[in-house]
């Protein structure tokens, strides 16, 4: 029998995908667990396969990838932290995985496959050098260069969100000072607009939020936007032009064919990315701002699973 | 007869450096020429190469690499535009060359070069992912990645002087706002120097200058720090901060196991690089900062011959 379908598994902080996707990138079958972070990871895994197992075409699959917020040494196969998951310290997530399934194993950090994922459904594994941007509570990165996931030399590379962009203002939640995510991370956007709000007014977002800020959302700021909302519009702007000042800085370092946002800040991307890109044109060089083509990807849901399944195909 | 030397070519605003690089890296033999900008370039070619065929060593000579401060397509050969040289649009470099000298020919920018320069030169060939940074007039960069010059979608990568660092502040030569450039080029580390003095006074630097700030030099900011000037220390310090800056970024996005500094603002190593490496390490994550080992390369008047030597052994 030919094995052609490809398991991927995405460990979120409240959840697990597992899909069994097929070389033509369609899921064919797929299920979810909830994530248990008191469980011991070996236990964890050994439940993921289980449930893998059950899925149609299981039978066929030649690889397995897994992709995990944390800091993974992908060519070892070792998680050596999880964000949100005290448990899994320094465990051999691609030795586990090949042991009770005896297939080829990959694993890489969430933001690595996010950028396969991308790499393959935004453009068709057409992209040479490309760069997926998840824009969430956080910013990170993953980076996709001569048609591979580059990783640095420490598995460390990608970490986009903690870009200085400012250097003498706003700490950040890594403690650096001035990161783009300081700015922009859906967390320090929502805080940002609290303040704004409070003094440009918006009788729209404050029926929105019932007149308590602690409901503030990112999704509240785009809905309010959508109802042409001066103030909503106003803070899309400046989300736009510091998302542009990061797209200039990676364009004129790295020189990308393709940048990829994806994350909840991106599904405004009506009004954060012509902003974003007319920011980058008008700072970065002309020629590397012209052939980088700016996507929010039309895949966020799935960019995370699918990329996962197409790690071990590298 | 084995050919196993390389010619390198090293074209610079005022002169062309040419030399016959050994195997090991060591040069058998050089010559320059005086840079005439108003001479068309294919002459200027010709010259070169008669001037290099001149030199001892030459008829071993295996392949020939020709680095210049500009837009080169190096996969057609082809420079597209030369920054001091108006004659030079759209020049069949390679051509040219291969036509007059019947040997391999590979041309770059004259960061490419440099970069692959250090490779060779100050790591001997043992670093993974490196980041040349040019620290003169302007701030250029080039970029190694496992172990081959990665040049990015339209040639354009490593424009690291020109990643935003303050996005509000500070506007460029290159017309974007907040350049690491607009800070720590030569010449605006220069002109901020003035302003600086004029408020914090210093009777050494004034000495030097003979009280004509118009005579002040980066070579004089480091002279008067060596014979421990406050107003100059404090210099250093701000620019030692300020390329922290520049490296953390660096460090973040694409984790290279090494950085090597070169050109005139470099050479103040001993002032600029504890600070900038204690800054970078205050700014960057944990992993990657630790790993990357920076360094002003020890070659820095050979680093762009020697590598434009090396550039067609890629």
């Amino acid at each position: 029998m030919t094995k052609k379908h490809f398991l991927g598994i995405d460990i979120g902080g409240t959840s697990v995908k597992i899909a069994i996707v097929k070389s033509d990138l369609e899921i064919l079958s797929q299920t979810s667990l909830p994530t248990n972070i008191k469980e011991e990871p070996r236990k964890v895994l050994k439940d993921i396969l289980k449930a893998a197992a059950g899925l149609e075409g299981y039978d066929k699959v030649k690889s397995i990838g897994l992709g995990i917020p944390g800091d993974v040494d992908s060519k070892n196969g070792i998680l050596r932290r999880a964000y949100n998951l005290p448990k899994w310290k320094n465990i051999f997530v691609r030795n586990i995985l090949h042991k009770y399934s005896k297939k080829k194993v990959c694993i890489d950090n969430d933001a690595n496959a996010a950028s396969l994922g991308a790499f393959w459904l935004d453009t068709g594994g057409k992209a040479n050098n490309l760069v997926c941007i998840t824009l969430g509570t956080g910013i990170g990165g993953g980076i996709i260069l001569n048609k591979k996931i580059y990783r640095g030399s420490s598995s460390s590379a990608g970490e986009i969100g903690h870009m200085t962009i400012t250097y003498d203002r706003n700490v950040c939640n890594c403690e650096n000072i001035g990161c783009v995510e300081a700015y922009i991370g859906a967390k320090n956007l929502t805080a940002y607009s609290v303040n704004y709000i409070k003094k440009h007014k918006s009788p729209i977002i404050m029926k929105f939020i019932d007149n308590d800020f602690s409901k503030l959302t990112i999704e509240i700021l785009y809905k309010s936007a959508l109802r042409k909302d001066k103030t909503a519009l106003e803070l899309w702007q400046y989300a736009g032009e510091i998302l542009g000042v990061l797209l200039s800085n990676i364009v004129n370092f790295i020189n990308p064919d393709t940048i990829v946002l994806c994350g909840g800040v991106s599904r405004a991307e009506k009004f954060i990315l012509p902003l974003a890109k007319k920011e980058m044109k008008m700072r970065a060089f002309k020629t590397p701002a012209r052939i980088c083509n700016v996507i929010c990807s039309k895949w966020s849901n799935k960019l995370g699973v699918v990329g996962a399944a197409m790690l071990a195909e590298q």
